[in-house]
């Protein structure tokens, strides 16, 4: 029995506030299937235009009736591991957890939460990983070779993410920017190491105390995010960066090109984005569409796109999407 | 236990000798971890440049124990259904089937079989369908509205059989070609009906008694393929007709733009062949991955690429998926 019986449809929370939660929460709203039960947040004070109930992470053991699905949209670098599983031992869960570098740890241990605790969870739900990680995986299925992947020019939330856990930095973004020349070496067949693919332009809002030299010193050697990369750091005031905050465009490609003898194949997907956390909103909710179907089997565990057929992720029944689509 | 073991991996037989046919013999050889027992053709007097045994479609049946999966590779239009059904009583089957107003009947009709003979079918397992297919389920699925396919310049393997079985047609080609002015209407988000879309440009070389006219008249009228489209027929000789076939090249995309409030959004997938048969192999081949693992854990059925999870579609095994391509 639901504690909050007038709610008709899916009930669902989400647990994050930010530019992903806030999109997420206007989408949901765009939609009469569900219900958004309540948002948690570690911040005070926190309004939704919507009206949304805003209540605090501690507190969500108390919705464990209230809520069927539980949205994630903590970005990963900091806690986002802990509380996931925190979440998973209560709730069915999604999120789009980005940490390329400590998926497999993560779905391991996710995965076991979940058959404890007879619960399902979809990870890596957005468009990066998520909808390019199914194209990485269908193009490289096809004949040899693997699949290239270039992203921007756009924010990336995961590397701003990561940058605002840093001690001294009051607020931050960082740019993915493609470089030229690697794209044309990719296309030529040449290889390329991942982190010679792209630049990571970093905007920081600093404390007055940090020093810059140290801040550009450690951004630099944020494993997995930043470490590698050709960084550039700037240092620019809460103004600009609340102006750049306004432009959440992004962008990116996921190609292949073989030859068979004479014969030349070029397989492309991309994505020209205006607002990223709207489109990693869509691509969460279509993510729903699968966990819906995952959870009612009682498949417990931890899932992947990579586990899921597109039947799943479509709001339509089975007969529909052959004559339609097929 | 196999008949001929020394046969090392999976053994798989060919039905059809076509463009098709031929192009999966070719990569079929390119690998080591499958043995093509056998092509089956109705025409007499064939003979494989690789030295592989040509066998009739009316010796299917003893070839029982000897093949674990048979590529259907005979054109959708005459005898196909008929022949597909013939084959799954036997063998676990996959085709690129690409008749979309049938699709849902032929489904039917072959799962029934299946499920009696206790064999898997993979259907519409081409590029498209297949690939397109499912970007359009894909596509569609994220915020609202269906994705948009445009085809061409190329020729059209399906149109083209199609032409061919027509009484009077000594050969044909049937080339796809995208209508301009419909591209940019659908991008800018108008309605275009499916065959306003596209011209069908067929070049025919009849039989020297047949009339023009009559012929134009059946061709404009063949049902899903040609009713309803701007057809254009030209009547051309044997020796133009073979210097075109040289050229297989085809393309096409699927896409879909959407907008919230101020925001619009992109998604494309695009193809680009320089030869379409091989294209289609390779398509099938992958395919092929997946009917080994619904066949080894007996789902009998039939089955399409909405159905399958891309974990099956790759040769790799499922860490590896993670770990290279989320």
């Amino acid at each position: 029995m639901k504690e909050i019986e007038y709610f008709k449809g899916v009930k669902v929370g989400i647990v994050g506030y930010g530019k992903l939660g806030q999109a997420l929460e206007s989408r949901i709203y765009a939609r009469e299937d569900m219900c958004l039960v309540a948002i948690f947040s570690k911040r005070e004070g926190l309004v939704s235009p919507y009206g949304t109930l805003l209540a605090k992470t501690d507190d969500l053991p108390s919705f464990e009736n209230r809520i069927d699905y539980l949205f994630l949209c903590g970005g990963s670098f900091s806690d986002m591991e802990e509380l996931s599983i925190k979440c998973a031992r209560i709730f069915n869960t999604i999120d789009c957890y980005d940490n390329h570098a400590k998926m497999s740890e993560y779905i391991s241990s996710l995965g076991k939460v979940n058959k404890e605790s007879k619960t399902t969870s979809l990870v890596a739900c957005g468009w990066d990983p998520g909808l390019f990680s199914m194209m990485r995986c269908l193009l490289s299925s096809i004949s040899e070779g693997d699949a290239t992947t270039f992203w921007g020019k756009g924010i990336s939330q995961g590397h701003s993410n990561a940058l605002r856990q840093i001690g001294g930095v009051k607020d931050a973004l960082s740019y993915t920017i493609p470089v030229a020349r690697a794209i044309k070496q990719c296309k030529d067949g040449e290889y390329v190491p991942d982190k010679q693919k792209h630049k990571r332009v970093c905007y920081v809002h600093k404390e007055h105390s940090a020093s810059k030299r140290a801040l550009r010193e450690i951004i630099c050697h944020v494993p997995d995010y930043f470490e590698g990369y050709d960084v550039r750091v700037h240092f620019v005031s809460q103004t600009r960066l609340n102006k750049m905050k306004q432009k959440l465009f992004h962008r990116g490609e996921v190609f292949k090109s073989f030859s068979i003898k004479e014969n030349h194949f070029d397989m492309n997907f991309s994505l020209n984005l205006d607002s990223n956390p709207l489109f990693t909103a869509e691509c969460l909710l279509i993510g729903l569409n699968a966990l819906k179907s995952l959870a009612r089997a009682k498949k417990y565990g931890t899932f992947t796109l990579f586990d899921i057929p597109l039947k799943y992720l479509s709001p339509l029944p089975k007969p529909n999407l052959v004559s339609k689509y097929i």
